[in-house]
């Protein structure tokens, strides 16, 4: 093989890395914690920023920008968004870079500095707020719906590429609304956009549900998430919608005036995926030849390899796929023909397989006589040989068939690792061995918190769509009464 | 009028800034310097980022993210780029923030210093050319295209929204290439694109020409720019292209093996527009009622207002302009009922007059009876009468009509006010007055040096496809020979 990819089971970390890498979707900078997103990286974030900014604007939503810095003293002003946020940050103190005076080399200019400090936004609650309150006078003015698309930087530890980097890219929907129950009605209708495209595009099925208190965003009432299960049995938090409350329209003053003349706070929400859903991408599905894509984000969906001896035989077989990739393309498919001449097939086919192309097409002279093709698929990586006539319905058909195999594969895989547990043994045995396990909670955040501490465990969420369970019985912990079953699982 | 906007011949700047927040394009923010970009505007920008990114992709090119910040030593390596660049800049010194000890509210951790000071991006060259020394080893890694979509920061003393901000939106390209030709035939090969995008999108006449030495990027062999004409005769420098030669690739040492196997320097273009193309876009068309935007990027190309006195005429014509929506859709364009129920219809005509909207249909009783609707053009502010079966048609044309108009309205403009001039005095009394003044230049930094300190005026560009002028003559100021004449103005 062309590059060699760590095996899941050997190490399913060391796997992760290789994979991003060999995939070349992303690489370390020389920007501690900041990755390169790399040109086929970033394709696959292309395609998903499409589809979600269409589902995002059929909800009204219209993106907007607002700036990259944000004054410190704005932090200071939502008392629990300053703790959850106002932490590890990069900090702007100068504006000013000077040659140095006393050697070689440049230096910061010392008389440069910034009367208050400026911080790069690791979310723009605070910066959008302070702005709403200008947009906002009337309930004609409402609702607001604003989303956008841009990086956040947050001074993480430890960082893995796409999972946790100090700067990241994402959008982020900041909602203005007239009454709570609207508010909570839009915060849920977002998370459910994010379900459906995880669950449509990615083939990743997930679970909806609510966050404990203790896993809440810093500064909501309410945190909604979908969940997704990697291929290690840990959990992945893959996009959160927040029910704000009037916490923001509180600190930053938003008021309007009611149909009868009123002044009201504004009800808030937000929500937001990030380039973290590449990681969920990868863990999901990947096997230990490479990415497995789902056709709806692959940038190219078939790729087609010509098999060949002579240059008289590369010639007609390119020829041939070149009629064949018209077809395809005006069936809407992303083709790529792949005719270096300097590499042999069985290491272009590899080189294809680790890039997780769904399909790949060969052709060589005797299926040129014949008239058929080769087809690949690499979610099960089959072959079966295609009469080229019916080529391009029977593409179609195989990427919906991809696209769904994908999925399935992965709710069967979570499905067959997620269980009810009500043994506290039991639970410390389990849980460390890639298990969701639906337990019965007291509903306070001291439990949580001990069984964290005892096992690294949390409350990934309350769920509302999938594993709901609502029935009597006593917090796996502390053995008081709990109404029901919340999903506990490590987390990434 | 719903919101007054100064008149151009009044203030023309105080126009633009009416304009700018009137139109609900943009706004100041609470940070200095940095704007919030409405979603009116985001969306004008969006268009504009899709045809772009589409001519782009047709190049080769692919696009990628690259880290915000920059390690300080980065801008010491290439001398040039490091006086062009590394001045005014938001430096990030500290990755934390802690609780005042000595009192309320937050400051910055001094423990928390960073050991290398982190510049965010002015442009992104150094950290880019500081990846692609890993990326490329041999010619067959040759070209890499990559563009990138991003914010960047310059911390620019003087601002004003969209011409010269603090944070700003752009895309950068940067490609490598094997021979100095391949590179330069790339830089020309993208300010080609942009003069297009101007030109046909925009409804902007430029001029496509090289910078002169003084006004190149800092660590270009060459500057290629399109120079677009204000209203009040300003230029604006509204796209550059560099060639810059092998300075990056010595500054980082990025050397590729050639076909023999020898160890070459790469070859470099950067390349980039940014949200300054909606100033351009606004100080271009736009007049005494506001905005005029070329269809090709108007986020709403027809709004329809509805004509009525009782709730019965509103709710026929509603449904009537629903219908003829549907159609005016299904041909491509982008429609906009304004349903407003408490906006008298002079009101809703100089809102959208306001905003630029191509086209605004009317309906009333009389034009439901005789199934006619009335059409009015943004641009000439004329009228007509169609009738409601030929209006798919009609309106197809007429915008293609307006896109056309617009252009050669400038272009008429634009013409009118570039003259040759020869002659000092001449040249020192019309330069101020809103004119390009085509003269002969001896080629020296010295005398555009002192041309500038006189007047102000700076040669925008020595012009390759319009006003070209190869006739030998002598320097307006020098009086030295020269072969040419170039374009100067006064520049934004």
């Amino acid at each position: 093989m062309a590059k060699e990819v760590t095996k899941r089971a050997e190490n399913y970390s060391q796997w992760y890395s290789d994979l991003v890498v060999k995939a070349d979707l992303a690489e370390q900078s020389a920007v501690r914690g900041c990755m390169v997103i790399k040109p086929y990286g970033y394709a696959i974030w292309e395609k998903m920023q499409g589809v979600l900014d269409g589902m995002f604007k059929e909800t009204g939503a219209k993106n907007a920008y607002f700036p990259l810095f944000i004054p410190k003293s704005f932090f200071s002003r939502e008392a629990e968004h300053v703790a959850g946020f106002a932490k590890e940050c990069a900090v702007v103190t100068h504006h000013r870079l000077m040659n140095n005076p006393d050697g070689p080399g440049i230096v910061v200019d010392p008389e440069a500095r910034l009367e208050e400090e400026l911080i790069v936004r690791p979310t723009s609650e605070t910066i959008i707020w302070s702005t709403y309150k200008n947009w906002i006078k009337s309930w004609r003015d409402l609702p607001v719906l604003c989303n956008q698309w841009c990086n956040v930087v947050r001074w993480e530890m430890r960082t893995r590429p796409f999972l946790r980097t100090t700067e990241f890219l994402w959008q982020e929907g900041h909602t203005a609304h007239a009454t709570a129950e609207e508010a909570e009605e839009k915060a849920w209708e977002m998370v459910n956009v994010y379900a459906k495209f995880a669950r449509e595009c990615m083939s990743l099925p997930v679970i909806v549900g609510h966050k404990s208190p203790n896993e809440r965003f810093a500064g909501a009432l309410d945190t909604l998430t979908i969940e997704a299960m990697m291929q290690d049995g840990k959990a992945l938090q893959s996009g959160t919608s927040h029910f704000l409350g009037q916490n923001f329209a509180k600190s930053f003053d938003v008021k309007f005036a009611d149909s009868e003349g009123n002044l009201q706070y504004v009800w808030a929400t937000s929500w937001g995926v990030s380039t973290r859903l590449m990681g969920a991408l990868i863990m999901a599905h990947g096997d230990d030849c490479g990415l497995v894509l789902p056709p709806a984000l692959a940038p190219i969906q078939v790729v087609m390899v010509p098999i060949y001896k002579t240059p008289e035989e590369r010639s007609a077989i390119i020829e041939k796929m070149e009629e064949v990739k018209k077809g395809l393309l005006a069936g809407g498919h992303s083709v790529e023909i792949d005719d270096r001449d300097t590499l042999r097939p069985g290491f272009k086919f590899a080189e294809w397989e680790l890039k997780g192309v769904p399909v790949r097409l060969a052709i060589g002279p005797r299926d040129l006589e014949g008239g058929t093709v080769e087809v690949h698929r690499r979610d099960t990586m089959e072959k079966q040989t295609v009469p080229l006539e019916s080529l391009v319905g029977a593409i179609g058909s195989l990427l919906d068939d991809i696209q769904r195999n994908i999925y399935a594969k992965a709710l069967a895989f979570r499905d067959s690792n997620v269980e009810k547990c009500d043994d506290w043994e039991e639970f410390k045995e389990k849980i460390g061995t890639g298990k969701f396990l639906l337990c019965h909670w007291d509903g306070t955040a001291e439990t949580e918190q001990k069984i964290k501490d005892e096992t690294k465990a949390t409350i990934r969420c309350i769920p509302v769509d999938s594993y709901v369970c609502e029935e009597e019985g006593r917090d796996i912990y502390s053995g008081k009464p709990s109404p029901r079953r919340v999903v506990f699982g490590i987390a990434y």
